[in-house]
């Protein structure tokens, strides 16, 4: 059960599964061009070779064997901050496969209910590990009516739930939606979305199947368009994931695959073993972009030959200032750790990550602006490569783009198309989006928050400074 | 000379005009792909013989004949009341079109200094007038190094320079940038981009000629990718309007299309003479967009069932109030619009229309922020047309976007659609770029705004109130 | 009935009121040092007989008796643009007396559920115009515990009450916050603080009485210390006013002075007739004092050779904005006026009211930020007058606040204090409550604002655009 | 060379200094009714005995002697822990006394220049240490006019200069600005206020004297009146500083005292010294008054019984976030400490403490709206203990701020007491300037960490992405 290759990966996922995207069921994903920028991002952490890259990339479990460190428990503050280094080089294929750590980071809890659960989600993670897969996050359920709970819904399928209990498992109907890389794993870990009552028993489900179980069906979108070109995007042309809306018609689980089947104190504990490591995960996704915001807002500045201007530093200044008080937040929540017992697993501080993602979601879109106004409109009408290369048209471009001999023309068009393509072309509009909802949305996340923060500590000190006895 | 037909307004650009997109020179617009949608929006605004609609689109001038309203030059409050409610209903193409009445808004100034370009843009904007042709405002010049000024760029074309002074004309080079429309009309008006000092008086230059002037190319840029789907794309798939970089190369010009050459004191007059109209289409398209989002932050919501959520209503009220500072403060500058002599020319009141222009421009991004937490991760996740119509799929997308009994799903898609295509793609973020960029970016829009308030009487108050004599 | 003068004023406030301050029951308050600022205050409202005030301050009625126009109903446009002119140059003691106007624009709804209430409305009109009286605002309740209604709290009295019913009156117990200038006026107007059900009908109540009635007592709070000094609070010495807890201690109310006691259906009518004027008020104090605002920032810019520097441009950028902002949402409130019916009354915009209220709240902490920030540290640490009066420290001063020849020290001085008196001193402090309080708190704010808006239309608009039919 | 107990440390200050306060010239500022909540604050941090409060207090130098902590060369991460604990707990009279070991820190670089001074820095560092000595950190000039540099003002005493070389030492002139706590001190540690060029040599000037030095005189400002309740003024009754104007009136200052006499080179260095840690101290006071907000927005919401509602919810969260960013901040500064060479001294990092307090400036004002709007207008108009304690008003106060049972009456008044003192009153004014000026206002703050943010690496990613070579 060695590691596979980056090719052996890209051939497992010739299963059978059923896949559908632009209104085509696709019958082999490996070789459909739809698929091929997402099959290389997630190729492109599995073992290339690259002795640099594999040290920070594996590690070696308590009986010797290397595996992705995604599978690693952290039991120590270096577990963690080597995760955390992994996780800024690790493409989201490979990163959403952390629901197999997440997942034993409850074990324990799970094992006072039932046994049997705790050792299934045991036996699931070796496997996963052992044979080097990868596996999705399947949470959020499409919940119909906001005001009404899962059983009380019109359609009593709009959360996934249990239609059979057979002796040999179970048969669950439903789906979930923003499946990221629903297609491109080879498991679906599902969870429940949020805490069940007792009458939602049925509901109460969390299980681990392969894609290519009967039944199950996946429907993909992504913001990148059919062709890509490097120059135009260079950021989409090289990272886009399809997030997946999965379907469950009627799928089979046998019950060696089962984390929980009814028992409602269970399923609050599941829905959010996975929040804190999705939130941790947000937390290093802006620091990488963050960096990548303030470097081209420097290029575009510098190129023009206006990054001395006292305003355009000033606007430097927010994007620097909200790159580092999330950088800051990441690194205090690896410092002051916690420690969850009896298993020993360490896990980020909670509150350092819950407020540092409130911070990202809640100010993303002001600090874009400052980006948005030192770049300027050329940002969206900065001419195409293909008018580029096109010697009439090439040669105005040329030279009319000019602005001082340092500056080359392809690499000041370059700069221009990455800031559109991050911050305002169809992959710039999914960030907007996925900076304030990864994690829950604003209200939720506010709630996460809140709940961490020691209420009862501020409350004292304001008492004592109000003379209260 | 009669009112062209939309039919008539297409037929017109096939004319030899010199138009690059994607890298191919494209012979005759009318008939490419790419241009079907500009094509179709822009003859939208020709007389389709709606009686309703030829109400406000239309007025008579003096001698009776009926013009499009772009082309009245209003002298009552009335008039600018009727030429913003005819803008609200108008598309880009014919907007820009504006630059005729912008430029007869200076030509009292222009006589003082040379009444032969008076005559000549008097003449051109009858002409313009009379035979329902379309304009495109040409100002921005790429600029360079922008800590140099024009004449001491490292190659002189950086800005727009008259290379040749002839008897019947003269000869220009240069570029201009971010020419909304410029392949779509019949006329490219040019303008300087900024004051221009005594040692620059080549680059004094403003004048009028015909798009298929030989000399002339333009390279186009748009948001909208080469295929456009109604049902995924409901903004997008209708309101696309490419961006020109426009070539002179060499190009003659008659001295009776010259509005400019050589006289730097008018450099300024004419460079400004845009602006504040320019501001003010900002205003109208905002309010015009703030609407939608309103709306569809409420139809979302509401379609989730939680539209009575209290953190709901708080993010609602943050687009209202936005929406509602900018409607009032366009229709304050109708209000106390501001008169120039000895024309009696009427315009909209100047620092209204900076001041919201500003609040604009600085409030967008946080604003939208507001409608993605609303609406919610399904923005970028929903299903596409296609998917939908695939039976197999397009089932399982029926079942599981069911919300309530009164909801249509193909409505909810659309919605999310809608809000994707206007905040969160390719079009959402040519506008985050667009609210910022539009009437100069936020530095150039402060120093508007300070410029037009009244310092003197706020140092006054401030005097007596401190208690200063 | 002729109209009183200053002088009359102050004496009449001579009739044994009941009213505290600083743990002191005070019998005259014409006498008391404490009251002296805002009785000054107060009646320079009244005729001094300066004719060019006289004009804008009072009105003919329709038998051709002049009055105050805070009393003049206004039933058309001019009359409500005259009423906030007259707004801006009128101090708060007679602001809150627009409470009787208020009054009079639901009399028509009161007369529909019992004519005698409309009546009683009308004479006490009648009865404070004519003898020029001034009335407060008394409006809101202690509340005790917010989850509870009036009925449900520990003590029944936490909202004013119907003790007793008797042939000749009601007996009112309870008491109301907040109640600006309750010692310097003449009446004292109820009204119910929201809504109430049918079980709350002992709190449906509504009269006014002399402020001398037995029973009422006023407890007094205000930000200005005992002693104040032009110099060193060139704001605060000259504007102050006591707000008042204001108890109801079993008092006797004849019925002629009743306007509601019992029909809950028409509290809430009671309750939000004075909140748009409440409002409005805001505006105009809020226009008043953002010109000081802007006007200080640039003379302290000024004054210390900084007026030029861009940063200091975008921090004054962000003064006018907020400024021009309001200014125009009041501009626009009195030209799309309103009007009820039957009574022909007309009042400003409510949408338009409640929407730049809200702007103005939600903005104003953060406006002042850029002012703190032009004005540097000398405005907390300026010396103050007495040392500079002193000689030997006074020389100090002078010659090391110098700056440039054309700069006097002294003004300089000023300038510095009233900025901290306006923004970072005691008054200031009261400003930023007041401007998120009045008018209810951002969250009612918002409601107000979200009810008034025409979610409707938006939603039409939205569906349209989205292609749903 | 003992430490002084609280009373030796008052006794001390009786030394004929000279100062000034409300025109009066104070002769012993140890009776004087004005500096005795100064003087308790600052004495409180002498040794009184308490061995708990003495751990953390207190260090052992190399020879085994203990001084107060602030004295302490940090060279450990510990030393640098240990001292922002002690810095929580510690008065602003004895944390600007940090001033002699940022002078050690700044020590090896004056050497090069010239050693005596760096040998004048150990001498006086060692003789404030062992006498247990104050000093106070005299940094700011007058500055004149702002575009002018120190030699070409109009007055040539408008930054502090030499105005003679004698033998024995040298004679100052010139004032400072805004010197915390200088009454209240023994040395005044005199620094450049910036980087000075050659033509400025006389400007290049640094040197500690005693307070008491003829021709020192200080002109003391305070938000604290005259008299102070505790009840009324819960946190300015116990916490108040004057802050000095400082003059030197040619004060002779002999050779060993001197810093820094014209060697323009280091003018910057001992400039800078200071700033990191004035900025440290800003995040320490910001972090024990955020506390201090959250607790008090709860304490007031659960008394009125609204803690539980969505929006209050959502307020607090704007105070938790700007909280715990700011506290991780100032952890990750000492988590990721710098080090001097080759002195060995540790110090917070610089980026980390310049980013923090960067967004603590931009974010204070509004952070304190979201208190305000959930506090309410009783912040402003809570009646004063005296009414509370007079039996009749204090019987309705009682009655009428009842909310519920497990509520005190007294508790809530200092709840509310508390919330103004500390955010809208003069003290409140004066913590919204200071969050704002200390460490230099907001573009001095963003020019710090624009030059401490590794430009280079952000540049290169960008350009990595953007697929540059």
């Amino acid at each position: 059960m060695a590691r596979k290759t980056p090719q052996q990966y890209i051939e497992s996922l010739n299963d059978g599964r059923v896949t559908y995207w632009d209104g085509e069921r696709i019958d082999d994903i490996t070789t459909h061009p739809r698929f091929q920028v997402p099959l290389a991002l997630t190729a492109s952490d599995y073992d290339d070779g690259d002795p640099e890259v594999n040290e920070f990339r594996f590690y070696r479990d308590e009986e010797g064997n290397e595996h992705h460190r995604i599978f690693q428990i952290p039991t120590t503050k270096e577990h963690l901050v080597e995760r955390v280094e992994m996780m800024k080089q690790t493409t989201i294929g490979t990163l959403v496969t952390g629901v197999f750590m997440a997942l034993m980071s409850v074990k324990d809890d799970v094992a006072k209910v039932n046994p049997r659960y705790a050792h299934n989600i045991e036996r699931i993670y070796k496997y996963a590990r052992d044979n080097d897969l990868r596996g999705a996050e399947v949470i959020t359920d499409p919940k119909g009516d906001r005001k009404r709970r899962a059983n009380e819904q019109d359609d009593p399928d709009l959360y996934v739930r249990i239609v059979e209990r057979r002796e040999d498992g179970i048969v669950v109907r439903g789906a979930k939606l923003h499946i990221t890389a629903a297609s491109l794993v080879h498991e679906l870990v599902v969870m429940p979305t949020k805490g069940m009552r007792p009458e939602e028993a049925d509901y109460a489900v969390s299980f681990s199947i392969p894609v290519n179980t009967p039944g199950v069906s996946i429907i993909n979108r992504s913001f990148a368009p059919a062709e890509l070109n490097e120059f135009d995007y260079p950021a989409s042309s090289h990272h886009s994931m399809p997030e997946g809306f999965v379907v469950f018609d009627d799928v089979f689980v046998p019950w060696d695959r089962v984390f929980l089947a009814g028992e409602v104190e269970l399923a609050s504990v599941l829905a959010r073993s996975l929040g804190l490591w999705e939130r941790t995960g947000g937390l290093v996704e802006s620091v990488r972009n963050g960096e990548l915001y303030i470097g081209l807002a420097q290029l575009v500045s510098e190129m023009q030959g206006k990054d001395k201007d006292p305003v355009v530093q000033s606007s430097l200044s927010e994007l620097i200032v909200y790159q580092e008080m999330i950088r800051m937040g990441l690194d205090y929540a690896c410092e002051h750790y916690e420690t969850s017992q009896p298993s020993g697993m360490v896990f980020p501080n909670t509150l350092a990550v819950n407020a540092t993602k409130y911070y990202l979601a809640a100010n993303f879109h002001q600090t874009i602006k400052y980006l948005h106004d030192l770049a300027g409109g050329l940002v969206i009408t900065v001419p195409m490569e293909a008018d580029l290369r096109n010697e009439e048209s090439g040669k105005f471009i040329r030279k009319y783009l000019y602005t001082r001999k340092d500056v080359d023309i392809e690499a000041r068009m370059r700069v221009y198309n990455l800031i559109r393509d991050l911050t305002a072309d169809a992959y710039g509009g999914w960030w907007f989006v996925v900076a304030l909802q990864s994690g829950g949305g604003l209200p939720a996340q506010r709630t996460m928050m809140n709940r961490t923060f020691d209420m009862e500590k501020a409350k004292a000190a304001a008492r004592k400074a109000a003379g209260i006895s």
